[in-house]
């Protein structure tokens, strides 16, 4: 069995590792942090899961986090470098499911996120946790920082498009005019007190947020760099909020080079994603939902080339709680102890 | 293997015990019928299913159902009865959604539901599937009438306060003029086109419906009558719908006898479900909250005396579709065929 | 024109009064105060109010209301007492939103909200806002203590049953043992930043709260006894939260006396508001919607008798928003004033 | 008083034509059409019209539309087209909310509603009814084709960038790769009983849909084309389907031209739309909800340039079934009759 913690478990992330983490048949959870709710049964702040995990919060002093094999931080950014060096040091291996270790330029860390990188070396070393795209590199790491929620659906929308893998250098879109349409639901909002995001504010209500720039877009575009192997990248993103609870849906805009116009993209993506049981191509002409994969970590992609026009229509679904993150993180924690990378996450969608 | 098949796989109920019984690990689901999607793959029409069930819908001729160890009826009242005969001629058992094996009174059944019971003897030998009243009579039965959802709720949330089995015969309250006011989410009526159940009329909206007479009320009295072992039950049943997808949340009132004002019922309800896995008895003074139950086979009660009043008022929460309809069906099939009661039914809450 | 001012109308009620005062065809709304958002445009932070209030929030002390006609007071309890004075001092008419005059009994006051009264004589002269039982009164008032959102659909709810005007003196119903099963909007919770109504823990899901004792029992009870004449009242009064915004749903159960059996309900409340111009009698047999009145200052009622038996469950809607607070407020500045009741309160319901 | 009557006035753009036609103080509905609904109240089937519209439904043949100055139609496609002959004979003025004429070129018609156009010679002489554009023309016609309701928003949004009135010629976009990402609520799809729309379906859910093409898409494109006045217009238009029940958000994307890049187009919104009384430019850096015009005619728009790169995105809500329907009729009506144009229309926003 893997022993494994979780630092910061009263958020949505957290609540959604331990549903996920409950029902693993390699995972022991042995220690969940919070200092404002250290000494309180975890089952009494979440009572979904009431009788299925026998824990309290504890304090991160607490925790004797340096025994367990993994951790995963399930914080806002700045807990997980904090931590880290003393983790590695123990032999524990690092999940983080917040920014600390997910843009490589510490430059571009601290205009983003406010505050400077704190372990610089330990970031250098970190892996970027998109299985579909860094399988081997996830497998040998020992700090993995995981994919934001947009920048999972952005990034699989795109990868084939832009993957010298299936390109073979080719430009088959313009990369420099990209547009990404992306809607979440409001648990991506976290589960902080806040006006903006109360029911009576959020329901029977759409907007558009943050349009001058969000952290998850230099998270993209580095991305989408390292997949298409040049730094030709430009891309317009804008984020919604969505009335409802769990789900993002990325609807992306791509402009087809010369080349472009003469490939077939549904074959282009089933082929690039054949193997991957978390990635789902749906046949031509489908409009994924995102209550099809409510609760499991499906991500579903459809490809569009409306009126067989010079512009590619990419629809992407996933759960933003799992394949967005936790499950994510499930999946990273497999392929980390050399599980096979299903197991645990064979949820079925609770749909409706 | 348990071989299984499903007649009208169509509706709420159907997908759901697909879900279910496609992470079964004892069961084999080997035919699925739908007269009006003979033909197309489940999951075409299902995209939750998509890659976990590879099956066709097919016609109710050809899916030789005399050939399976099991078989589900989730269709309109009418079906199961009509099909019964032959069925349990070639020895398969029969476990039915719908209403056609609940209640006992054939005249009932007439009145509520509009037709002539077509097998009466065959309703003589039906049990009624609420494990945790009848859970040895299950195991022995060859025909299941699954409890209806509004049902479970009110009958659970009564049972410890009508049995013999706590109240040794006392009558705690006046079982003449119990209430109970239900509400459920909008899955309850089902996967048909009807303009009240559109997200444009029944969401930000709140109603009652069916006062004068709801169809589960004489199922409700029935077993209310079975459980107190007594026929001196009368109930005002009122359901409501609420805007929401899963869920039902019954309060109950109930009036407490003079014997009745001395007894310590949270302890009464722990002691009367200690061995239940699926029922849990909340801490003094909750309110528990549909969604923590939400996708799991659990029942939530909470027992309360507002002001230490003549008044007992019971809170009850289940999943309509797990709980309420298919959870309970597998939950019988594995008393039905010797499997542990929890096989395949050990999903946590989906929560946010 | 009359000047009003509105003292912290950051809230909902505080939208909800400008919204229908911006449409009052003779009142001037003069100050608006908030301490935290002073300085601020009104439709800063209310854009449904763009190019309609031009107005910012200004601070108590600057606000000059001893100026206005009338103040309404959308605040906290505990505000409008600690200004009543001086207001009253300086010829101004007094409104308050919240419960400060609202419970006659100071002890009851203390104990239901937790601090003393600070102007028990200033609540002796103050009168109860609720213009179907007390018109009169609220004409001459100079003080009112609106009525409660659950408050005004189980009063008027109960009223034809309980008042002597209809009743002549006759019990129809056993008064100690009401229950009512009241559903709410997550509006009514305020908007207040608060993990439990977000979206995302309270949409999709349905729970009771309070069932100890909720603030708005005393009130009730105390509006009933009033209306009966009698002491001999007992309430059993159980509050939901709904995934919806805006609306309450108030479900009644009342046991007929001997007396009570023998009379025709339907007729009997189509009598008692025969002439109430925001109360609508629903023909025999309605199951009122709560969408049907949102944005208006309508309430609807209907009576069953569910097999002619001898309970009675009346089913009360409102918006919890209007006829719940800030329209009964118009409705009785109206009177107040001695203008036509309806004035600026003509809306028709927005369905769907 | 205009003697008005409806066509099929039994969907969500016949009630709420209604609505706002019952607050209209120059108007008098006089006849109200359903086959299927003649002879039932209009407010048995619209409640939330009770005591607010005495009449009823009646068939086509017995309402004497001949008799009223104008007639609306809320019909599917196809009706108004059959009928404008007679009316227009009788000297009865035609707003038809539904397509019959929107698209000017017979064969698009043929082409995307699957049926010839009955009366090309009135189809040529009736006007798009889009006040903003069509001003002038509107206030002469005897035919408006009212716009639908995603191309209000795509064109409002998209006008002041291409208007001649305001680009004196100049290409501030390019034209040919226009994108519009827009999200409807529910209540777009009408009411019909579809089990696409439940709420069991719809809620807690997000997709595409039509990404192959929307019959609004060559509207949209005639009508920017009109704008623009030249042909050079492309558009990849993507609707999605949103769970909540009114409300439209369209998100557009455009690339500036060389001569665009030096535009403060801020300033040039403001403007455009100065003397606008439906159509609010939101403050540099918003992000406009659509709850903010929930109920009212209001339409905001923001624009923005992220990154103070080449590409603008503009931000467009609107409430679908007021701006985007039964509003916008009654604001052409206005014209049609010589009134103030805000005649009937000032209600503010529902909100929250």
């Amino acid at each position: 069995m893997i022993k494994v913690g979780i630092v910061g478990g009263t958020g949505y992330t957290g609540v959604e590792l331990l549903r996920l983490l409950a029902q693993h048949p390699e995972v022991q959870i042995t220690a969940i942090t919070s200092r404002t709710e250290a000494g309180l049964p975890v089952s009494d702040l979440f009572p979904s899961l009431r009788g299925r995990i026998d824990l309290k919060f504890s304090t991160p002093d607490d925790a004797k986090l340096t025994e367990c094999d993994a951790v995963f931080f399930a914080t806002p950014h700045g807990v997980a470098m904090a931590q880290a060096k003393e983790l590695l040091a123990a032999g524990v291996k690092i999940l983080d499911l917040a920014a600390d270790f997910r843009l490589q330029d510490v430059k571009e860390f601290a205009q983003w996120y406010g505050l400077e990188h704190s372990c610089p070396e330990i970031l250098a070393e970190a892996v970027y946790g998109l299985p579909e795209i860094n399988r081997e590199a996830i497998k040998k790491a020992r700090v993995v920082g995981l994919a934001g929620c947009y920048p999972t659906s952005v990034q699989l929308g795109l990868a084939p498009l832009l993957s010298q893998k299936s390109t073979g250098g080719s430009q088959l879109i313009d990369g420099t005019h990209i547009i990404s349409d992306s809607k979440s639901g409001t648990s991506g909002a976290g589960r902080k007190a806040e006006i903006g995001t109360l029911l009576s504010e959020a329901s029977d209500n759409f907007k558009a947020y943050s349009v001058k720039g969000h952290r998850h877009l230099p998270e993209i575009v580095q991305g989408l760099k390292a997949i298409a192997g040049h730094d030709q990248i430009g891309l317009t993103f804008v984020p919604h909020l969505t009335p409802m609870v769990r789900g993002i849906h990325s609807t992306i805009y791509a402009r087809l080079t010369e080349v472009g116009m003469s490939v077939d993209y549904q074959a282009l993506y089933e082929h690039f994603y054949q193997d991957e049981p978390f990635v789902d191509v749906m046949p031509a002409g489908s409009h994924p939902e995102t209550r099809s994969v409510r609760g499991s970590n499906g991500l579903r992609v459809a490809v569009h080339r409306p009126g067989n026009g010079d512009t590619l229509v990419i629809l992407v679904v996933e759960d933003n709680l799992v394949k967005g993150a936790s499950g994510q993180g499930v999946q990273c924690l497999n392929l980390m102890f050399g599980l096979p990378e299903t197991t645990g996450l064979t949820q079925i969608a609770v749909s409706p």
